[in-house]
């Protein structure tokens, strides 16, 4: 990575402005980001959240299929969200080195157009040392483009080229079928039955499916977290007396579903089972006092959720500085 | 930077467990956290908010001098500060590159052994890119160690060797008077004249001193915040429409502080001229919804504050993956 400094600008010059400061004087901008990785011990496991970046995008009409846009853009706009009226949507995947096993949980958007501020996964595990190649597992939480859609590459060859991929029974099941286009009620689930299909289809032979309610990777346990999908999985992931959960989509944007849990994201298939799943899952959250990553919380994506009226809060993990 | 992967570690071997798993197929954990640096636009401007750690120690006695021991440790709880009965204390400068000046708030807390989980600023100003000779204007805030020993490298030497140093002239008084360390009330008074003076002792010459409500660099303008020390002082920062502030240490640790306005930190010179000073600065932030960066906020150290029941409290800022 080229640094540039003032220091090198004004080798080559020494020209000065009218009123004696150096017209070359500024350090350019750097327009560069930190790479969007963060890292936190686990008991003996480390964990690394990958930013597969954030998309901002004005708020959908029906985003919030049982409340107003109007609503839904205050709600957005009491989170700082900006401009007026937009959504910002994070992304995050979730590396476990378990000690004996690495394990990537979602893979993001994939292959992105350059200068897009989504499907920085690769880029992101690439500054945090990790060589796609050296992943052991990919598990996949549903079905849904920004989850599954890193499994390739651009040209369409396995991203994680020696790992074997899992995926919950349920999602193979229903995105996988060849009638679950013809009966689709809506447009969104037709057009994510072809994408899956597309990412999917000839990888079948690599792909574990499994049930939830069982350990899949020592260490790592599937959660039955139905709704947002048919066969949508969370994690409980445990090391000794250490333990935190991969909500994956349980709740989407906090500043949204999580203040307010009765709230449909325009995403779910089944938005009344996605709620139940969402209240259980944050009172076990915030009883057990674990931390939870999700999915579509801003980076670094981990926090304590706590009960907080008729709804619950995130409190944003502390910065670690060093492990 | 070395990078380790699983399967360079696997290169060398072929050695199997009695389990049939490789013995060394475990990838080793990293111990590596991201650099820490996090940037912003404002207006035509980049901040950069550079992380020199964070330190965690049992919560010391009186470190809230008006509420019990007990009080600030549950306060602590409340933010899952850990282990039980410790606090968490983050350190974050900030850089700002206005277009024609970088320009650095206070220095961290300067040379430190290795491994220390404090000290990093030097690192991670690296780490953005930024060569420590391109500063050209280092403002402190006030003259506590944690703020101005960065000023020094290990040798000694001016750690940014073409900086003009701006302080308050309040502070200068203050701490590099002989009289300070004679009239001085407590130990904590008298241990930081002696360090005000081994710091900045010797390059007063390069020292300008000025007096706050005024812009002192061009786009930054120095506010009049005085409590924590005699001539403490905050900052705004606009860019066209854009401002934020730099609050130093209006506000100590928000999740004691903040919550709690009322509260006195141990490091107050005047508390209750501090808790007016806090009371009237976040109030306005409050209302200008300007962005405010504080010291020991934890990581990326930015937010909005917001006022709630009788304190207030911080909104983080949602991460941006990219500017």
């Amino acid at each position: 990575m080229a640094t540039i400094t003032r220091r090198a600008v004004l080798g080559g010059t020494a020209a000065l402005a009218a009123g004696g400061r150096s017209a070359l004087a500024a350090a350019p901008l750097t327009g560069r980001q930190v790479p969007g990785f963060y890292r936190q011990r686990l008991g003996s496991m480390e964990i690394t959240i990958l930013s597969d970046g954030a998309g901002n995008f004005p708020m959908p009409d029906g985003f919030v299929r049982n409340v107003s846009r109007d609503a839904a853009i205050a709600a957005a706009a009491e989170a700082y969200m900006a401009p007026a009226g937009h959504i910002t949507v994070p992304y995050n995947a979730t590396l476990i080195n378990t000690g004996t096993k690495l394990v990537l949980i979602d893979t993001g958007n994939g292959p992105s157009p350059p200068g897009a501020s989504v499907g920085l996964l690769q880029a992101n595990m690439k500054a945090a040392g990790i060589d796609p190649a050296s992943i052991d597992v990919v598990i996949l939480s549903h079905f849904h483009p920004d989850h599954i859609n890193g499994v390739k590459t651009e040209a369409g060859t396995p991203a994680f080229p020696n790992a074997e991929i899992m995926a919950p029974q349920m999602e193979w099941s229903f995105w996988m079928s060849s009638d679950s286009a013809a009966k689709a009620k809506t447009d969104m689930i037709r057009v994510r039955v072809v994408s899956a299909a597309k990412v999917l289809g000839d990888v079948a032979g690599r792909v574990t499916r499994f049930m939830p309610g069982k350990e899949i990777v020592p260490g790592i346990t599937a959660l039955d977290t139905p709704g947002h999908t048919p066969g949508h999985c969370s994690f409980a992931v445990a090391s000794g007396a250490a333990k935190l959960f991969v909500q994956s989509d349980v709740t989407h944007l906090p500043d949204l579903f999580l203040r307010h849990p009765d709230w449909h994201v325009m995403y779910d298939t089944d938005a009344e089972t996605a709620q139940r799943t969402r209240h259980r899952f944050l009172d076990m959250a915030a009883a057990e006092k674990a931390p939870v990553i999700g999915y579509h919380f801003p980076f670094p994506a981990v926090g304590h959720v706590e009960k907080q009226g008729k709804g619950y809060r995130l409190v944003p993990v502390a910065w670690n500085a060093v492990l």
